[in-house]
C-alpha cells in the first residue's frame, strides 16, 4: 500500500514568486540605485517586477529558450536585479560573471558557460570592446544602460540598449511555473588553482536558501529594514540577499560601482541604511574614512561579515566605536553561500563580554538545511570539542552536488551519507560553533603539529601598526615547516619583526609564533579579494629562516 | 530539448530533519514540561530526538506501517513532542484531536481518520474508558506516561504503557527518506457546521511553513528565545511551534494541562519565557491573575495572538501596562496555520502613535508563502483600498487543496489560479494590511449594507462594564436584518443597555450601532474557542428588536 500522500497545494517553487510577493505586498517599498552612469536611480518593487516581466519578453524575442544562459557583467543597481528576476522567472539561467576578473578568464567562463546573451554595465564597454571577438557562444550584447547613454561608435557587434529592449515590450506575461529543480543561475568559484568551476543553483536551493538567509538567527531581514549589499551581485549571488530582500519586503539600496569609503558612507546616511553584508576588505575603508571624519552612522545597527575571516581587530572596532553589531558569517559559493552564522544561544547570556566576543569571533552555527561535521585524514568523524581540528565537510539542500560539466562527483560518504568536503579545517565545540582554523591547503605542518595560519594572521592584525598580514609555510630542515609572517605595514607606521614577534607573547603558544616577519609592500589578493596564498608561498620559496 | 537542471544535492524536506538538527547543534537545550502527572519535567533536544527514535521503532514493533495514523488526545508536553516526531518521522500520519470536544465527536473523528494507534495523556483515562468500545480502527491504546502511574485496573483493551514501550527498544534506528509529499499529520477542523474536516498536511508543507514561521515578521524565533506555546499542541499543530522551535534551537516550555492564569504567571516566571503564544481568552486569564495580585512580568517580551480576532483593549494592555508586544495573527486549519502577522513596515516609522495600534489591530500582512486577495460575490477581485470588504482567497504551498477523504474540491478559480474560500470578509489596504470585518456567515446585512460584527463585538469590549460582547444579526421588518448585542457583564459590574448604547456614539457610523442589548450570564463557545453564533442566534430567532 502507498503511503497516504498530504493534500496541500501542489505550487513549485519559483524565483519569480519572490518578486510577486513583493510586487503584491511591498509595492512602493524602495529600491535605490546609485548607477554607473553617475546618478541616483529610484524605483520601487511594483514596477521592478513588470520591468523583470519586460525582460522576459525581450529576451524570448531574441531567441533566448529554456536553459540559455544570459551573463552579466555588472555593479549591484536596479537593472542587475531586474535580470535576476527577468532571466530565472522565465526559465533561463542567470550567470554572473566576476568582472574584477582578468579579461581571459572573464572570456574562458563565458564560453564554458555558452551564455547566449552577455548584459553589462557601462563601466565595461572597454573590457567588451577587448574581449567580444574571443566570445564564441554569445549571440547579443546588451548594454545596461538607456539611449543617451549609447556610445556613439564600438566595435561590439549586435549590440543592443537594455532600456530599450524593455521599452518595446507590453509587460503583458505570465510567469511559468516549471520543475523547481530548474537550473536558474551559476556561480563560479574562483579557485586559486586550476579553472574556475559552475555552481548550479535551482530555484528550489535558492527559495529554501533564501527563507533560511532572513531567520533572526541568519541575516534577521524584516520589512523595517534597509538592506545594502556592498557584497556584489556577481559574489555568489550577492550572499542571496536578492532574494532575502523581496521575500520580507525590505527597502534595497544599491551602492553601484562605488565601493570607496566616502561613497558608501554617504549612501548609508542618506538612504537611512540599517543592515549590510560584506567581505572584510570592504569595511576596512569604510572604518578608515569614518574614524578619519570623526563622523558617527545614524542608521546602521548591524552588518554580516563574511567571504573571509573577520578580523576581531574589526568586529570590535564596528562594535565598541559604532555601534554596529557584526555578524560573522562563513559560507561557499558551492553552499549558495549560507553555512554558519555566529550568533548566540540564550545559555551565553550569562559569559562575561570577553568570552562573548571569543564566541562571537568563530564562523558560528549551521543555520536549519545546512549540516557539517570535521573529519580526519582517514575520514572518520572527530568530537566537537572545540580543539579537535579536522577537514570540514557539509550537507544540506542548497549546497552542490556536482560542478556544471563535470562528471566527476566532488561529494565523500561518510557512514552512508554523502558530503562536500569544502577545503577547509575547523573545530566544532559542543554547541555547534564551528571555527575555521586553515584552507586544507594552507596549514603549516611543523613537527607534525597545525598550526593555525588564520591564528597567526588574526594576531599580527590586532597589532595597531599592522594594515594586512598573511602566514605561510616556509621549509624548515628540522621541523618540515614553519611560519613566515608577511605583512603590509600601516602607512607611515614603525614596526620591527622583532616587536612584532613579541607581540605573540602570551597570545598563542611559544612553538607556534612564527620564525620570521617579511615586510613588503602589497599583499596579492584574488578577484573577491582572498589573500593568493599560493602566489605568496611561491613568492618566498627560497626565503631562508632565521632558525634554519 | 529539455532546460538545464539545478545541480544541488538532492535531499526532501523531511520533518524528521529538524529534530536531528536540534539533537546535533542544541543537544543540550531545555524542553520543560508541566506534566499530566503533576511535576515538572525537564529534558532537552538530544534525548528528545532519541526518544522518538525509540518510539518509531515501538510502533512499528505494534504492527503500525507506512501511511497509518496514531491519534493523540493529550497536553502541551514533552511525550507528545515525541510522538510529533516518533510519528511523522517514521512515515505514520500523527493525528492529533482536540479532547475539548465532545466524547461522540472525538470518537467520529477517530474512526474517520481510521487511527490505528490512540496515545493519550492520564487526564483522559476515564474519557476512554467511555468511547473505547466505539473506537473501531484502534488497535492500541498507549497511556502517555510512566509504570509508577499506570492504572490498577482499567476497561481500556490493549492498554500500553508509553515509558515502557520506550524502555524497551535499543533506540538503533535510522530515520527514512521517503517522497516530501507524504502526509506527515492531519488535523479536523471544528466546524461549526457539519461534520468535521480532516486537513492532511505534509513534510514539504509542514517544513516550508517552519521556515517561514521563525521569520522576523512572523513569530521571530530564535535561539535567545525560551518559548512556550499555551496554543495546544492539537490546535493546528500549536500554530506549528513544535517545528519551529527545533529549527531555531530554542528552549521550550510545556504547560500540560493547567493553562489557567497563576500556573501559567509561575511558568513563565520560573522558566525565564520571551515568547508565548496563544488564543485571546488564555491571555484573560493570565492579564487577571498578573492584574489582581500586582504581578509584573521579568522576561516575557511578545507573544502572539491569533485563534479569533484580539479586542483591541488586550493588545493596549498587554502593551502599555505590562511592555508585552503583541503580534496580531491570522490563519486557519486549513492554513496550517499561519497566513498573516501585524508587523509594521518601515513606512510606518513616522506614523503616530494612535496610527500604528490601528495597523497592528489588523490581521496584517502575509507571510511570503501565502497570497491572499478579496472576491465580490461574482469572484471578482476587489480593490486593496482598506475599505472594500470582499471574501478573503488564499493560496501557497501550505495551504490545502482538499479535504481528507472529500472528493469534491473546496478551491475557487480565480484568472486560472486556484484559491482557498476561507470563509472570512476582510479589506485589504494597499500596504497589503489585512482586517477581517467577518465570518461571511456571520455578517449583519441591513438594508443591503454590510454590518461588521467584529467592529461591534470591539467596541463594547473596550467598555469597563463588559466581560464578552457577541453582535449577531436579527431580523427585521424593514431592514431585513439589524445588529443585537449579545454581552456578558464583568462580575458585579452594573451597566444598562442604553448606557452601553450610548458608548458607541462617535465610535462608529450611527446606522451600525446596535438596536438592542441582551444581557446573558454566558455565550457560548466552540471546543476552540470561538463564539457560537450560530448557537445565538438560534437563541435569539425570536427576539424582538424594540425598532421592528
Amino acid at each position: 500500500m502507498p503511503a497516504l500522500m498530504g493534500q496541500m497545494m501542489q505550487m513549485p517553487l519559483m524565483i519569480s514568486s519572490l518578486i510577486v510577493h513583493a510586487a503584491r505586498h511591498s509595492a512602493d517599498t524602495e529600491i535605490v540605485s546609485k548607477r554607473a552612469e553617475g546618478d541616483i536611480h529610484r524605483t520601487h518593487w511594483k514596477a521592478t517586477e513588470l520591468r523583470a516581466r519586460k525582460l522576459a519578453q525581450a529576451l524570448a524575442r531574441l531567441g533566448c529558450s529554456a536553459g540559455d544562459r544570459v551573463g552579466t557583467l555588472a555593479w549591484n543597481g536596479y537593472r542587475h536585479l531586474e535580470i535576476y528576476y527577468g532571466v530565472s522567472g522565465s526559465q533561463l539561467v542567470c550567470h554572473t560573471i566576476n568582472p574584477r576578473l582578468f579579461p581571459e578568464q572573464i572570456a574562458w567562463i563565458a564560453n564554458d558557460a555558452a551564455d547566449k546573451v552577455l548584459c553589462f554595465d557601462l563601466t565595461f564597454v572597454p573590457l567588451i570592446e577587448k574581449i567580444a571577438s574571443q566570445l564564441t557562444s554569445v549571440k547579443h550584447f546588451v548594454l545596461m544602460t538607456d539611449w543617451a547613454h549609447m556610445p556613439a561608435s564600438t566595435t561590439i557587434p549586435n549590440l543592443h540598449c537594455y532600456d530599450d529592449l524593455l521599452d518595446n515590450e507590453s509587460g503583458e506575461y505570465a510567469w511559468p511555473e516549471f520543475d523547481e529543480n530548474t537550473a536558474s543561475s551559476i556561480c563560479y568559484t574562483s579557485g586559486t588553482t586550476g579553472n574556475p568551476k559552475g555552481a548550479v543553483y535551482s530555484h528550489r536551493s535558492t527559495l529554501l536558501h533564501a527563507y533560511a538567509s532572513a531567520l533572526p538567527d541568519s541575516l534577521d531581514c524584516s520589512a523595517k529594514d534597509v538592506i545594502l549589499p556592498v557584497v556584489p551581485m556577481f559574489h555568489v549571488n550577492a550572499w542571496g540577499l536578492p532574494y532575502a530582500v523581496p521575500l520580507v519586503g525590505a527597502k534595497l539600496v544599491m551602492p553601484g560601482p562605488h565601493l570607496d569609503g566616502k561613497s558608501l558612507y554617504e549612501l548609508f546616511e542618506s538612504e537611512k541604511v540599517t543592515f549590510s553584508a560584506g567581505v572584510p576588505t570592504v569595511w576596512l575603508g569604510l572604518i578608515n574614512y569614518v574614524q578619519q571624519n570623526k563622523l558617527k552612522f545614524s542608521s546602521f545597527k548591524r552588518t554580516v561579515i563574511g567571504g573571509s575571516a573577520c578580523p576581531p581587530t574589526m568586529m570590535r572596532t564596528l562594535e565598541d566605536e559604532f555601534g554596529v553589531e557584526v555578524i560573522h558569517a562563513w559560507g561557499m559559493t558551492e553552499m549558495s553561500p549560507i553555512g554558519t552564522l555566529s550568533k548566540l544561544k540564550t545559555k551565553h547570556d550569562a559569559l562575561d563580554p570577553e568570552a562573548k566576543h571569543r564566541l562571537l569571533e568563530k564562523q558560528g552555527r549551521v543555520v536549519y538545511g545546512v549540516d557539517m561535521q570535521i573529519l580526519d585524514d582517514d575520514e572518520k568523524p572527530l568530537p566537537w570539542d572545540g580543539q579537535s581540528a579536522g577537514n570540514l565537510v557539509v550537507r544540506g539542500p542548497w549546497i552542490i552536488s556536482q560542478y556544471f560539466q563535470y562528471e566527476q562527483s566532488p561529494l565523500v560518504t561518510v557512514n552512508g551519507q554523502q558530503w562536500f568536503p569544502t577545503g577547509d579545517v575547523a573545530t566544532i565545540d559542543a554547541d555547534g560553533f564551528m571555527q575555521i582554523t586553515d584552507r586544507s591547503k594552507d596549514v603549516i605542518k611543523s613537527g607534525g603539529e597545525w598550526i593555525s595560519s588564520i591564528d597567526l594572521e588574526n594576531i599580527a592584525m590586532a597589532h595597531p601598526a599592522v594594515h594586512e598580514a598573511a602566514a605561510i609555510s616556509c621549509k624548515h630542515p628540522k621541523w618540515d615547516e614553519r611560519p613566515l609572517l608577511v605583512v603590509v605595514k600601516k602607512p607611515g607606521a614603525e614596526l620591527t619583526a622583532e616587536e612584532l614577534l613579541r607581540f605573540f607573547d602570551g597570545r598563542i603558544a611559544k612553538w607556534q609564533i612564527p620564525d620570521d616577519v617579511a615586510f613588503v609592500s602589497e599583499i596579492p589578493h584574488t578577484a573577491t579579494g582572498k589573500i593568493q596564498k599560493l602566489k605568496l608561498r611561491d613568492q618566498f620559496k627560497d626565503h631562508k629562516l632565521p632558525t634554519a
